[in-house]
């Protein structure tokens, strides 16, 4: 198990470098009229973060063979996407959070009118990325922006927006709380997975599969989100601790206690590994990443 | 003259029945989960509008032979792309408007959090129509969404944005000013006469032309809507004159004053319609539709 560990964690290591690496250059450092739009993209997308979706990506993609080098760009288009859903979420009229990942929000720092269009920009350029992207044909491109828009969009991550802005007033049962956790944080989870998949060119029934660990990955990752919401420091978290409770949010946490969240995490965290044995190939990668994901430390 | 100008309004009033029709089968009249984002996007997106931008695609689709029916998914994508960036723009922290298109803004009837998300939703599924349009291939597709989110992006009409707003700080010159709106608004304009060219699969020397023709009428278009920001009623602009005198913003009005302006507007009209007389075709259609665009009548 000592060997498979450190492979994951230097797959981890390798790999977020490379991210973080492609993200400096996909947006520009600065521009002859207008300074403030990338500088403010750039403070919030090369913030430190985990970069658990394009990684995830790249991670499926890796399982199948297919190179990081191929794959980079489209991976780094999912965490524009999933940075620009944070810019617009901490904003006043949404969530009002003054800060994310150890740092000031960035309307804090750079006003509400040029975070509102940093995000715009990130969300826009996501697309542009891909569709540039040199190393993808168009049928592939095409499938991607397909991916990509569903899962972000009005009957995902966007809708579970709603459902959450909506939660906020009347405060939902288990069931729904799951509904809106699967768009919310899921849908762009499964959106990571679905573009592994999608650049391997994973034959369908092992992408049945595939979709099925993501939906497990993503609702045991939200279940330990809202643990840690309660029991986190400011250091562990990147931003100020109880604000779901702050906020009267009705979550996992506050729906079944701190310690039947963790058992629940816990066992989707095992069915979602549980579905990676029907694949025919090593799965050791991907389940270390779910392990990783959703307890946050290795 | 008569013959021809009845089969502008011919054209004009058929395509944007056929747009309008088609716009309200793009977004769905409702949702299990969220009823509002649909709604709040249906009541901007929905009102009554020219809906320039898509028709100056078809026309110039029409111009070579392309029927709308293949043409109308894509050409709609660009007001959803338009819509979007009227509904973040009128929002409190932007220009704080109360009114559009007659009606009372998204924010002041949904709420602020609601217009935000029902903008976010808009441009993402602007890119999904393109995607998932069964008229085009994945190299049309592809091709579409290259020049869609370069023409919204960060270089385009997002960076205008960030231009107009540094403006009200340091009133820009003349020059300047046309800058901003060439990205602002003109980026647009272009991407419709874009669109419309790549789906003809115009040959490159005539696409020259025709970006040539976009770019004049879209300057000629706001300095137009400049001067009508000063001369014009509530009735005949549906939202609320003297915007920018009341904002203490630089237009080409306040510049030039309201006669210069207008024989300014008027040069980048002819201009416009002269780059037309390049192409090897009739482009009687193209010509009286810059000249409606921008005069808002016929």
């Amino acid at each position: 198990m000592m060997t498979v560990s450190l492979s994951f964690k230097d797959f981890y290591a390798a790999r977020k470098d490379a991210v973080d690496f492609r993200l400096r250059t996909l947006v520009p450092e600065n521009s002859p009229y207008h300074a403030s739009l990338f500088e403010a993209a750039r403070y919030s997308l090369l913030s430190s973060a985990k970069r658990l979706r394009p990684l995830l990506a790249l991670a499926v993609a890796e399982t199948y063979g297919v190179s990081h080098l191929q794959a980079v760009n489209a991976a780094c288009a999912l965490e524009l996407i999933h940075t620009y859903s944070l810019i617009h979420d901490d904003l006043p009229c949404m969530d009002d959070d003054d800060f994310r990942r150890g740092r000031p929000t960035l309307h804090k720092v750079f006003g509400e009118s040029t975070a509102l269009l940093a995000g715009d920009y990130l969300l826009t350029r996501a697309f542009e990325i891909i569709a540039k992207d040199p190393h993808l044909t168009s049928d592939k491109k095409v499938e991607l922006i397909q991916i990509l828009s569903e899962r972000a969009g009005g009957d995902g991550m966007i809708g579970g927006q709603v459902m959450d802005l909506e939660a906020e007033t009347a405060p939902p049962a288990l069931s729904l709380l799951e509904i809106i956790h699967a768009k919310k944080t899921g849908c762009m989870i499964l959106a990571a997975v679905e573009f592994g998949a999608c650049l391997a060119g994973s034959p369908p029934d092992e992408r049945t599969h595939l979709e099925a660990y993501a939906k497990e990955v993503g609702i045991a990752f939200q279940i330990i989100d809202d643990v840690l919401d309660e029991t986190g420091s400011f250091e562990e978290m990147g931003k100020k601790p109880h604000s779901d409770l702050n906020n009267h949010k009705t979550t996992f946490a506050t729906l079944l206690g701190i310690e039947e969240a963790k058992v629940r995490g816990a066992l989707h965290l095992e069915r979602a590994k549980a579905h990676l044995d029907n694949l025919p190939r090593d799965t050791t990668l991907l389940k270390q990443f779910a392990d990783f994901a959703v307890n946050r430390r290795y």
